[in-house]
């Protein structure tokens, strides 16, 4: 653990590997990091596929590498129930940070873990957090529910669009315009950038985050793959923070992340014990009830819930 | 309820709105129909869009009422949050039957329900099987998990396949061949439906479900628009419960869902309870402990569990 914290890689993946197996050992090495949590910023990047997103995250690993600032990445595949699986492609991509010892990266699957993106990411980002990240970046493939999720767990989310994929930002207006702190267009090269920049400048000013004192998400151009654009992303994510501290938006979505995270641990403990009493023929005494009709569901889960 | 058991669409109607509503007067309406359920054979139909789930649903519907039979069909769309979204306009296929009080149809929608699918779809099926139904179908669009929960929620799970849609076998194949008990191969008068039917017998020898005594799920052809291979179907329906009687099966199966419907519930109960702590600021007091570094999200769980 005091390895992990000296920024070990190997320390810290084999901390994330606990986490993923939601090893017994958790309790404890989780109880030993809190005193070192809380300094991370927590950037989340969500967007379709085809969008430019591990370019994005090596972009913005680059820039803030250059402010001599320790990068964590953490790749959440929401698709996958294979840890590293479709995003260790493009992990590839990542190759040129391989060597740096300032910056780690790990891909995730969250499928197949109960709980999922909820239960598992957490605990890896405070992993990442007191292992002396000053930034992590939380990069997801925006599918559906994922999207939503990834918003919960960062301090700021960046939302990548690019050109030409107007009826997927259509499909997922209401969505996007509620967990964007900051809109990226990427491949602004490309023909079609400035009416996807209108489009979400347009939704935005549609939605009701346009009161005075309400942050009102900037949009910003980049073609990632040359590095334009960066300067302007990492201002738009700067004001952003400046914001979240001014008006106390950082300690609250950090504290209604907390809340989300123990009652998720809460649930799972619950879910434990349960399995506990199943495997006591509680529960299946129960269910031997309810086929029978002998009692209904409502009342064995209250038999159930009293044993536990 | 009385109603209900007479099999007044109306009665029943408001009994699944309960249900959608997780309205709390369900505990008492569950445990009145209790003892009249268990006699109803659900059976589950699952595909990829395009099969011709619909279709294949009002060939059963029609064979089933033939035979003097009630039947019940429980449309899930587990992409849609709004009630009698997408699957609405497929009913409209099932209109035929609308007059026939020998039928009862339901749209419903899976998202946006705390627990999703396994939570509301068991107790919809119990007020049918309540109901008097003899027969019940639950139709879902075959998306990722929710063909698993389907086959985890009836008797015998329909997988639907159609000819020229081989990429989706091969993708789906683990998947399918864990779940279905009978495959039927739908527009089997298209080309390549010999293949289709080919590769899924195939795929079914190389698995591990050939051993005597063991299932082995037939593979029939169907033209549902023209109620081709209807018998076929029937017959394989038919075999498979007779299977699952003999092997104790079919109780195994419901006591397995019993115990399933009985944790959600039970879980629901206990995140219910959370939810009173949290009102207490319990949660929020630990959440700002966390967030401060001066307890993790392991202790923090263990002081919630312990306050519930």
């Amino acid at each position: 653990m005091a390895q992990a914290r000296e920024g070990s890689p190997r320390a810290v993946a084999r901390l994330i590997t606990l986490v993923e197996n939601a090893d017994p050992a958790l309790r404890e090495v989780m109880a030993a990091l809190a005193p070192h949590t809380g300094h991370a910023r927590i950037i989340g990047l969500t967007g379709s596929p085809g969008v430019g997103k591990s370019t994005s995250t090596s972009m913005l690993v680059r820039a803030y590498r250059d402010q001599g600032l320790r990068v964590g990445v953490l790749a959440v595949d929401p698709t996958s129930p294979f840890s590293g699986g479709a995003l260790l492609g493009d992990r590839i991509r990542l190759a040129e940070h391989a060597t740096d010892r300032g910056v780690y990266m790990r891909s995730m699957a969250s499928r197949g873990h109960l709980g999922g993106l909820s239960w598992t990411t957490p605990q890896a980002l405070r992993v990442l957090d007191a292992a002396g990240c000053d930034v992590v970046l939380l990069e997801t493939v925006g599918v559906g529910q994922s999207e939503v999720e990834v918003a919960g767990l960062a301090d700021t989310t960046v939302v990548l669009l690019a050109p030409g994929m107007g009826d997927g930002v259509q499909a997922a207006k209401a969505g996007i315009l509620e967990i964007g702190d900051v809109f990226v267009v990427n491949k602004a090269d490309r023909e079609g950038a400035d009416v996807t920049v209108r489009d979400i400048r347009g939704m935005i000013s549609l939605g009701d985050r346009t009161e005075p004192g309400l942050w009102r998400p900037p949009v910003v151009k980049t073609v990632a793959e040359r590095g334009e654009g960066v300067e302007e992303v990492l201002e738009a994510l700067d004001k952003h923070r400046a914001w979240m501290e001014q008006t106390g938006t950082l300690r609250q979505r950090r504290l209604d992340r907390a809340a989300r995270e123990v009652e998720a641990i809460a649930v799972r403990t619950l879910r434990d014990r349960m399995g506990d009493v199943r495997a006591g023929r509680g529960l299946d005494e129960l269910a031997a009830q309810v086929v029978d009709g002998r009692t209904d569901p409502y009342a064995a889960a209250g038999t159930l819930v009293a044993e536990i």
